[in-house]
């Protein structure tokens, strides 16, 4: 294994592997897992990748497992990432793309995180995982959770709906609803895991950005080993965005691509930390004081644990941020299901809102290529449903064929 | 392209290929696709087949578009097939595995079917397409039509739940709800499809039962170019079923295997036409008289159109048929979610029930191979969702420690 220690996202302070560990104990900032570049120079390349069963096991050198550990999958990775013609067209981008990644099992872009996260747990002999997230994350360590046999805890908020219940217990999960501060359950989750020997595979754990980095890997298999100009994606904790450019970097590093594409990160116009902060030039990314109430559920964070690691990326590498309406999220999602035919809830939609602004900004060029990130489908949660379908029509059998013209 | 005509699955009547056709004109038997075999002998084998990309294109060759046709896809089939470790165990079967094919990209195997259909339709310049289906195969040809820039028609009974409705709708079909008996639409499809050349890719249409044959070939290169003794498969317009044994029937008749398995089929106790046939002796399936009210909403089919072939093949080929009730169907949802990870809707877990009866009816020995097929997610309708889950614990943060054993 070439994995051979951490270091602090913010700070980069290191520290050995053998422990599971989360933040960096000097600046509290993530920890990300490092490798041995130098031994792996030449060792893997394109051609070596490009050979092997698609998903994202194959990028196993670049994982923080044993070769000769079994991983925990349900076949994650290997998404669709789709030219978008007909949207393309219509936004005036030649080279626009979609990288479809709530195709993954329980239909979101965390499972890639997960598959990794499980398996160093296996790899490990913990028990327990668990998670906090009453949302696609939990669903996916508990699922995952299954598939290994683990106990899994997700701490959740009280009251939460009906229908998050049903698929954050379906798959047996020790669902804990915590009456009291529910920002404050990250740096619980932190200390619990260390007492009790829990794994905590959190929207930013160090592993599951292992495996959320591999999309960035897919994104430059997916366009024939190359990068694309632009990444637009969405951000609540920032664990994805860090993720994928700790992939671009890492695949620049061992010379498989030259470059880094810059990233947009966008979030809800009511719930808007990281941008926030990128746009008022703010050393820091402050806590939201509100509740938000944005439709784009999956991006509610008010207090993004790699807030700060992202807004650093953002400014070193020349990425951008936006934030957008609602509306221009629902209206996106709308026009994702019926020029390209794919469904996906507000989040996975967000990215295209910020697209159609970025272009009129003149920000992001349509002779630009790039690549939307579709974060996960939108069969458990499609958002604001009324605006996104029509009345049906109601017909008597004997005047059907009069209503139906000729193709 | 080696399509070279479709040969009636009843009476074995020919017809050629220039016209698109659905049914037999001498006896009203499901029509299916013709290859010239002599002419593929030897010229597609596994070792090509498994050299290629994956997913159902793969198998272009026995699929009845051209060469040079772009297929009309969203990333459809290589859907993962599990080896079942903890299920199997549990049920004593060293040999179990799960085809996983609501991982298709709208939740279930019709995409499989339907990326060929509306394939079909843009190569032959059909503009308009259409299906009768208020579930999964309504949602499917509605994405594929939104991806083909089709005009789409969904016919669908009246008062459909607003559930259903959103997933119909999304894509930008026009849903019609018509008066009048829903059991007749299927016929007046096939006038209005004459009449307007709309395509209409209905449960047993030629060209979706040539897509849906290509989960057979996955079983087999799953398999590693096996078949298994036995796939249990649920069965409502027959129309999975038959694609299986095609599927099968062909690679035998390729060489590629050198037997096809018997297949298992399943129905709910409440909507069971096709077993009461077989288990019966009759000589073809009748309609089913009661509106069926089984959680197994998508096997409902009172009068499956491709029932007679499916009864015809399970007699051939020595298969066999077995109705469940819908509390062994949610027991066995419960099981494949909390022991290997895996959300299906009711029709997805009904294999698995019949298994555990055709284990114990001494049918299916604990040795053989078995292969059950998921047919579809549970993200869209899990069916009773009360009795798969467990009521969340609710505790104060400070309490929150306590109860979290150790790993």
């Amino acid at each position: 294994m070439s994995f051979v220690g951490y270091k602090c996202g913010i700070c980069g302070e290191e520290f050995s592997p053998e422990e599971v560990r989360y933040r960096c104990e000097v600046c509290n900032g993530p920890l990300l897992v490092t490798y041995d570049f130098a031994g792996l120079a030449g060792k893997v390349t394109a051609e070596d990748f490009a050979a092997r069963r698609p998903g994202l096991w194959k990028y196993r050198e670049l994982l923080p497992v044993n070769p000769s550990t079994e991983p925990v999958s349900l076949g994650e990775g290997a998404t669709p990432m789709y030219k978008a013609g007909t949207l393309g067209s219509s936004e005036g981008l030649s080279n626009l793309f979609i990288k479809d990644d709530g195709r993954n099992p329980t239909g979101a872009f965390k499972d890639r995180g997960t598959t990794v996260g499980m398996t160093v747990a296996v790899e490990r002999g913990i028990h327990s995982v668990g998670t906090v997230s009453h949302g696609n994350m939990g669903t996916s360590v508990a699922a995952y959770a299954a598939r290994a046999g683990r106990t899994c805890y997700l701490l959740v908020p009280e009251n939460i709906t009906t229908e998050r219940l049903l698929y954050l217990s379906i798959y047996g999960a020790k669902v804990i609803q915590v009456v009291g501060r529910y920002d404050s359950l990250y740096d619980k989750s932190l200390s619990i895991a260390k007492k009790k020997d829990i794994l905590f595979i959190n929207c930013d754990n160090p592993f599951r950005i292992e495996g959320q980095k591999t999309m960035a890997f897919e994104i430059v298999e997916d366009l024939g080993w190359d990068v694309p100009n632009w990444v637009v994606a969405p951000a609540s904790s920032g664990g994805m965005v860090s993720a994928l450019y700790k992939g671009f970097l890492e695949f620049k590093e061992l010379g498989i691509v030259t470059d880094v594409p810059r990233i947009a990160v966008v979030q809800p116009e009511d719930a808007q930390p990281i941008v926030s902060a990128f746009v008022n030039g703010t050393e820091s990314v402050e806590p939201m004081e509100h509740e938000s109430d944005t439709i784009v559920r999956s991006l509610g964070n008010p207090y993004p644990p790699s807030g700060n690691l992202v807004l650093k990326l953002l400014r070193e590498l020349d990425g951008t941020a936006i934030a957008v309406s609602d509306e221009e999220t629902t209206s996106a999602q709308r026009d994702l299901a019926r020029m390209e035919g794919i469904c996906v809830e507000p989040a996975g939609a967000i990215a295209l809102a910020a697209l159609r602004r970025l272009v009129k900004l003149g920000r992001i060029k349509r002779s630009e290529k790039v690549v939307l990130v579709a974060s996960g489908f939108g069969f458990r949660d499609v958002g604001d449903a009324d605006k996104l379908i029509d009345k049906p029509v109601t017909v008597d059998m004997k005047d059907l064929e009069s209503i139906v013209a000729k193709s």
